[in-house]
């Protein structure tokens, strides 16, 4: 199998790489340069009809798209240590978290980038005023997400998982392009410290 | 177990009623009254901190949000017919599908339903421009789709999914608010022709 992606700071990729670290899968990446805009070309296109990355293509010319789908079929294939809950209520309360983890914190990250960043400016059609309005939303998401943590180590409870996986990519992206943590938010702070001290957050 | 819900338009409690409609699973409903506000009482925050419909409340007092994970809890306990997919590939090729909807499909509607519509106007600031900008994006959204399903009958493949009961709710509530189909979008019309006549679509 062949898996397609991009170096950091994009933060899809940077999550399968964190997965495959953590379920010890040694994968190289094949690199799609986006600079370029070659995950935009007919090539790329052809794996994925969204022209993004990370795709994953299987030897039978299968191809995955979707960073949480990619990693839930090396979930399938490579079932320990888990990362997406063991029993139906471990697996929905991971599901659970994950999806917040998209749709509070990630949406006001990904809203400001394509709204409000001069990187993306040159590309898109802005709508500025909406896109410095996620600055107020992602604040209030990292409070939210602050509360949650108050009662354990990490975002689905006890154990390590792909939700922090998602939350850890998201907060050091959201750095990258100027919106850093807010220190007050000191479960957070701590959450954070705790993921990136694994090994497998230098991916 | 106690399934908190809202009849329709709403559309993700929606979903999990053609979840399990599909499933043949009988569970009623137990209604929190958006109108009053009652999902952000703190009767209700105190099992979904988000204030939002469905969660389901298991025996043991655990709580599981999130449309999509509180589905895929029945899929784990009730596995026939499967709506998430049965091999790795499958599971893998339906949770993109899932994830697809959510972000091409389903955040053009809802950022203009947030963003631009008469009802929302009192509850949410609202960047009316933006919110109109998606009507536009929903339509590249509707086109895409259409091409996606020229050759399948369902969006995962040639199976019911999980996926296209999030697409059917989304296309649904979407025309409530005013953004109806395209019906140049032939094979996208055909698909909606197709899931809206199974018995399930009527939950």
């Amino acid at each position: 199998m062949k898996l397609y992606g991009a170096p950091m700071p994009a933060p899809n990729p940077r999550r399968v790489r964190i997965f495959l670290a953590e379920k010890g899968i040694a994968l190289e990446e094949t690199p799609v340069d986006l600079m370029s805009r070659a995950h935009k070309s007919p090539e790329h296109l052809a794996r994925n009809a969204l022209g993004q990355v990370p795709t994953l293509e299987l030897d039978d010319g299968t191809t995955i798209s979707e960073t949480v789908s990619i990693c839930r079929y090396f979930e399938a294939l490579h079932p320990t240590p888990p990362l997406f809950g063991s029993s139906p209520v471990e697996q929905a309360l991971t599901d659970m978290w994950i999806r917040r983890t998209e749709f509070v914190l990630m949406q006001p990250v990904g809203m400001y980038w394509r709204h409000a960043h001069p990187r993306t400016a040159r590309l898109l059609k802005q709508y500025t005023d909406f896109g410095h309005s996620n600055v107020e939303r992602y604040g209030e998401a990292q409070a939210w997400f602050d509360r949650q943590l108050a009662d354990r180590p990490f975002l689905a409870g006890e154990t390590y998982s792909m939700a922090d996986i998602c939350a850890l990519s998201t907060v050091d992206f959201a750095t990258w392009i100027g919106l850093p943590l807010d220190p007050k938010h000191t479960h957070l702070a701590a959450w954070h410290a705790r993921v990136t001290a694994r090994p497998s957050a230098a991916a």
